[in-house]
């Protein structure tokens, strides 16, 4: 069979498994059946055992090599098989893969099981000596992301199996496929303020503690702040007020507690600890306390080998090379920064979470193409 | 029967007519045939129209005169026979006056059927002749007193009877009868702050428009604010934030909407109208909109005849002239100052619309004496 006709297939198969986040099951057993049969080594397992619903509920993962010679290189690719939830109004199932005109659709066209067709299919052909190869997949990155990549890549650290370079194939391009590859990710911070203050009559405000100037003055300041002014890969550090929780029905009463929350998307002059450590010091200065939870720090491939690699890739089967950017929300690069250089790259983010998300038939052919060049690519390196 | 008896006897009467706000019925009914053998041509009618509960719903009113010669002084009592609800944990009923040692219990024992009982008391001896006395009662004063204390003044416009001055039965006392007279009261006005914008995602900040640093630019000018340094019979007015509203589940979100309420008390410096200006503009100065609900104008009763008459009349009955204050909430005083000099003067408010709200017997006898001064003095002036 043709590589095209190959991913498509498996882009259905990989749909037909309904698998909102957190996935288990199916969908797994439906890759492992792909990979096998390439001759790759499939490892899955089970993390978190909370209620379902939960934060810490069950999640399945996915970890599979294929070992080339002593000393060659070692290629990854990471993504995920969980999807968010379908919704309503779909013109054909959500799990029910279906072509119309020269479009698939499905939960996960995009976002992204029509990727991981892509990467089952780039290497199908690709000689096992060729190179060592890799699945790292998670069945929770649409959710609280607790118990999967980071799962996934202690179980690397602990068999000593540390890639060259990943590719995430999450669906970076925008308007065409190939316009736009992540070379970098902002971090990402929400941190809760908290003001207390004595709830009191409006009548007799020495009688009372209002909390609700101090807290304006935290907001005034943090709004004010400016973190930087972007770097040669960043866009600047952004500081977004989200919340302000005083509700207060009595019109005559000085409320006794003052809420807030803020939201910071940060590029690498910053850590998740640098800006807690800078909002609390704002916060406790006008009284008040801050709750910092980090939900991922920033990282940064920045351009080099790998990355011209993507771009000649891309540029050779589509005619245009990749902006290299830093934009948008986090994905599982995040975690995985950690253990190797990495990029995202994939299809068209168009209508990803949308009702009727479909991806062209073309561009799975494309992608299975650019992602095989970009394999043999690393592999011919010195 | 002594005066001292009169006021117990009469403030157990009315304290036993339910008449929780919006009052109507029986305990007008009481105080007419209070009145009624004391001369007094009563007037009751009803004004409000809508369903039970509502601000609209039906009050009724009671304006008793009781004419002296031509050209003779009119010395009017005004007050109000609604009380707010009882709640829960009284030790007796709180519509059945029950004496415990020194004290009278009930609902509205200081707030203020007691004080109209003692005007009642106050007046029963003195003959028509010495001048014009009236009774100035709604049953609408703890609620919306959109129909109150206002239609009455209007039905004595149409009447053509303008008191001379006013005595407003509102407990004003703090520690000991006789410590503190209402001379003025500030106004109060609280005013709905409103921002719009576009709600997005928090990682494309240039695709929304958080509404939430207008809000805070808003209010940290309002905070900063220094309306006024007081006057010589007011403390300064003071601005509270009383409220904000934006709620918000979604982490990633900027909010789209953004709400917060305010609450200035005021003094004579000012008016709803130069507030409701002033707020408006440094609210649509940063892109926000202001709607301003004015409760109450400021009022004052400048020291002279009117307070130096009552504070004689403390002092001979207790020893110690009252403190002139401007200070607290509002009353029906910012109505009736439209027609006649006001001023508030009454029983100790410590249990005011509290549990067991009490009243200390011989405080009912020594303020019937005190009022009875007030008018007689009055009545003597030029």
């Amino acid at each position: 069979m043709t590589q095209s006709d190959n991913a498509l297939d498996l882009a259905r198969h990989l749909i037909a498994c309904e698998s909102v986040t957190p996935a288990r099951g199916p969908v797994f057993d439906m890759l492992e059946q792909m990979l096998t049969p390439l001759g790759f080594d499939v490892h899955r397992f089970i993390r978190g055992e909370g209620p379902e619903g939960s934060e810490e509920e069950a999640v399945e993962n996915l970890y599979a090599i294929r070992r080339g010679p002593a000393g060659s290189h070692h290629f990854a690719f990471a993504g995920h098989v969980d999807v968010v939830p379908p919704g309503e109004g779909w013109a054909s199932g959500a799990f029910t893969p279906e072509i119309r005109g020269d479009l698939l659709y499905g939960r996960g066209a995009v976002d992204m099981k029509g990727a991981i067709a892509c990467m089952v299919a780039a290497i199908a052909d690709i000689p096992a000596e060729a190179g060592s190869i890799s699945f790292i997949i998670t069945g929770d990155e649409e959710g609280p992301a607790l118990h999967g990549t980071r799962a996934l890549i202690n179980l690397m650290r602990e068999r000593g199996d540390i890639p060259g370079v990943i590719l995430v194939g999450e669906p970076t391009s925008v308007n065409r496929l190939g316009d736009m590859m992540k070379i970098g990710r902002r971090g990402s911070i929400n941190i809760w303020l908290d003001v207390g203050g004595v709830q009191g009559h409006v009548a007799y405000p020495h009688l009372a503690d209002n909390p609700l100037p101090k807290l304006i003055a935290i907001l005034g300041e943090l709004d004010a702040l400016v973190l930087d002014e972007g770097t040669q890969w960043f866009q600047p550090s952004n500081l977004e007020i989200t919340e302000i929780d005083v509700p207060n029905r009595a019109h005559n009463v000085i409320p006794g507690q003052a809420k807030a929350r803020i939201s910071i998307r940060f590029n690498d002059l910053h850590s998740g600890a640098s800006l807690s450590e800078k909002v609390t010091a704002i916060a406790e200065k006008h009284g008040g306390r801050a709750r910092p939870v980090i939900s991922g720090e920033p990282f940064l491939t920045p351009p080099g080998v790998f990355s011209k690699i993507i771009a000649d890739a891309v540029k050779a089967e589509t005619g245009a090379a990749p902006e290299a950017s830093t934009t948008g929300g986090t994905s599982d690069a995040r975690f995985l920064k950690d253990i190797a250089p990495v990029i995202e790259f994939g299809l068209v983010n168009a209508t990803m979470h949308k009702t009727d998300e479909a991806v062209a038939i073309a561009d799975l052919d494309t992608l299975s193409r650019i992602y095989r060049r970009v394999v043999l690519a690393t592999f011919a390196e010195d």
